[in-house]
């Protein structure tokens, strides 16, 4: 059996100053490690925020893992002050999928997967409808379908929770058409990325290929954000658009957009998964 | 000295129903004229909006014009009750242009003028700033400065009528950073493009680049669109994007646009030029 | 049950003259057809090519389709000596398709022909290796190995002919890997599209995406084009590409690139449905 | 008098091995520098090329020059055996353009050295035509008319090679139509970058555009290049493409391209004047 060659991943951010590139740098070079990638950014040339990501090749990670740790908790944590996560992007991330009727992302997500293009797994796929159900098994993913009928959304929302708990790192809305709680975005503890029908911020909510129509646009595209309490004005991760002209009906629209929509999605989980974007208040950085 | 040859070109819409096309042509053959390339766009199956651009070529154009105009008169307008318009685009249409201190949409429509890239001849430049008007010259083009100041404009409008007046088939707002009266846009008695710094409906209104920065965006845009009472509201003609990143500036996504609003504009202004864009609605149908 | 709703489309094309689309149209309004769309193209203002595709709306399609048709052959077949095409895109083609080991561009067939975004059917999928037989059977199409190994593939071609043979509108080759000869393409009979790894004419033959690699491009492409003797030389039917760069290996090029496969070959195989490609030469009319 | 604010950047590249970073990142932080944006790249994950530009702000660059590039030269160049450069991209390159009739790319190039939108000083345009003296000397650059006619080209080159030595960074071939020979290319010393009308390795050599039109392609695109002994060989900058439709005229796709050299051409003359551009072999590195 061959054993997974280990891609660690290392992520730094905080407060800028002189020196963060050489010590934590240093600290990985004192371990042998090669740098495969560095991307770095800093908001401001002096007193801004520092973003870094840096991946890099080292024999053997996972038995120098808590040494690294520890040298970086001392110098990148205690010394610097800055905020580090190390992990390995070769483990793939447990990616659950919530859908409802609308099932072309899902299915390229899952496509995707089995592909191998996304370093993901996906233990779960939760929907309020069963019509993806068979599909869904065919890719041998559990599905579990949880109603959600009626304003009151608590008990549906109590449901997924307990299905989701513990068993995913990061939740994908595939065209899920319920407005979570801030109560469930925030006991389910990891992120959410949901995908919208629309270059946001234009056509914030719902039937935004019909508003678009409607306004004469010569574009349609697609926005993948991460899910805040705000609805539609979640940090954006990624955005594409698609030329249309007036013969295109709203059904065209929806089928050319579904394209970008696809796409957009696909790139978010994909980056997602592989720690790309850092967080930055209402914004995101992508490495 | 060659004479210029003639681009004739009908433009037909109205109330939709069978045998438009074969009437509208049937005139056109009649006059032995070779349809060049003929685009028609029905908003419904049945029951819709008919929308035709037909340019044709026809021996001595000038000289038949008057018993065509006639013919169409009859057919056309009496018989199906529809609205149309016979122009030569190869007469160039006379494009006044008002501007601000932004001069790169000027200076790039003034260059496209002079390559012979858009049909046009440029009659004058208005701004309510002085910084082009050496560069306008250049281009043998006059200019005239028209001083905007304090909140009543109705002075400065008043000088700018007088100067457009008979002078203009078309103005071109490029960056120019006053607003017109309703008043002012119904005594002009022209059309009026404008070009807006981002992708409506995204971002109406001022500073859209600072705004799109604050949202942390993944693509910028540009809207060209004609001017209507409602601002930023008027039929969109053409948009486009360009991507860019957690890194561009405000300065760095307005270098970026700029690239963008020139394309879009451009494009606009030698579509009308040459015809192929209908108004129907708050929309417009482009051929 | 609810009938099938027709659509009609009458393609046209033939040596220009002036009257053509006159009296195109006239035969269409004689039976109270109500043009929905109508793309006309000249190659010459005068002494060209002409082309023409109509989509139309009239009561009955096929009731009246005899008569029509006898219309036609009588007016612009005898009369002006055009070669027309009457048929009904509401009336799925059959488009089967053949494949080797790389699954992506003929799943994406599947998925949108189950979607309905490509009005066709498919008869049967035909590989040289069995690994897609049991997803193609998942969507309940008939799969069939065709062993296809050594040089001499006429026993092959003879098999998969037999096969084909009067079950087939289209052929598709998603990313077959067998060269057909040219007899094998005479006897079919009907047309066969292509989908090119690489923007053509650049990286023609084997391998694209290694020789982009190596040739350090900042773009990838995908070329679907109709199968000619000429290898790589069939008319273009649709392009596009993607950004790339010194990053990307071989592997991420090909990823990248996939992507722009199942697009460039899905519309074009939806453009063939939908009638709206005319071959002239070597080169393709889309409307 | 306000003083220039530094840029500086040092690029460095060679065989990969680990700690260069670290080391590279050490030096410029014992000088108190603050990394504004770091960017790496290794070929492979062991055993490969590296290639690192890092762009940092530190008081008084100018003072401290010396001492930094001697660190650099002990640890960088001695210790790590690589290759660096350290620059201060505040200082305006000076780009030397060569041109023949067609003006678009020149002149585009004017204006945005006007506006400020790429860092470069333009010394002066030579051109074997006289059509654009006129506007060059309008943007205040000294123009120089050097003929080049018959097959011996030896003379011009001599005259060319005497204005340009030792008054240009950097030579750009904005549609100069003359082919350069490599004792030329040799004997000037200074990278030079050409713009091709042609997606390469699409349509090698003259005509690009008519090519095109005959192989009836859906997209047609510009390269820039660094120019080397091979005609349209040299290591790749920058390429983007533009659809274009069986409407197109050779003159249609001429001018949608245009539009597409400018930019391919612009973007890479900025990001040469960046020191964003490694060569490597036949390729280039872009940060």
């Amino acid at each position: 059996m061959s054993a997974r060659v280990s891609r660690p991943v290392l992520v730094v951010h905080g407060t800028d100053r002189p020196g963060i590139v050489a010590a934590v740098t240093r600290v990985l070079a004192d371990f042998e490690a090669n740098i495969v990638s560095l991307d770095q950014y800093s908001s401001d040339p002096v007193g801004g925020q520092f973003f870094q990501r840096t991946e890099f090749n080292v024999p053997d990670f996972i038995a120098i893992k808590p040494q690294l740790e520890a040298a970086l908790a001392a110098v990148v944590g205690d010394e610097l002050g800055l905020t580090w996560t190390l992990s390995d992007i070769a483990v793939p991330k447990r990616v659950a999928i919530l859908a409802s009727l609308t099932d072309h992302n899902l299915l390229d997500l899952l496509w995707r997967q089995r592909r191998g293009e996304i370093n993901m797994s996906v233990p779960m796929v939760i929907s309020n409808h069963t019509v993806v159900a068979e599909d869904v098994r065919g890719f041998n993913v559990p599905f579990f379908h949880v109603e959600s009928q009626g304003a009151d959304k608590s008990a549906a929302e109590k449901e997924i929770l307990a299905l989701l708990k513990g068993n995913a790192d990061l939740v994908v809305l595939a065209r899920y058409m319920q407005i979570l709680s801030d109560d469930f975005i925030e006991r389910l503890g990891v992120p959410v990325i949901n995908i919208h029908h629309s270059f946001l911020p234009a056509f914030i909510g719902a039937s935004p290929y019909r508003k678009a129509k409607e306004r004469g646009v010569k574009l349609v595209g697609a926005t993948a954000h991460y899910v805040t309490k705000d609805l539609d004005e979640g940090p954006i991760i990624e955005q594409d658009v698609v030329r249309v002209d007036h013969a295109d009906t709203v059904e065209a629209l929806t089928r050319k957009g579904a394209e970008v929509e696809r796409q957009v999605l696909s790139r978010a989980v994909q980056w997602h998964c592989d720690d790309r974007i850092i967080r930055a208040g209402h914004q995101t950085i992508v490495f």
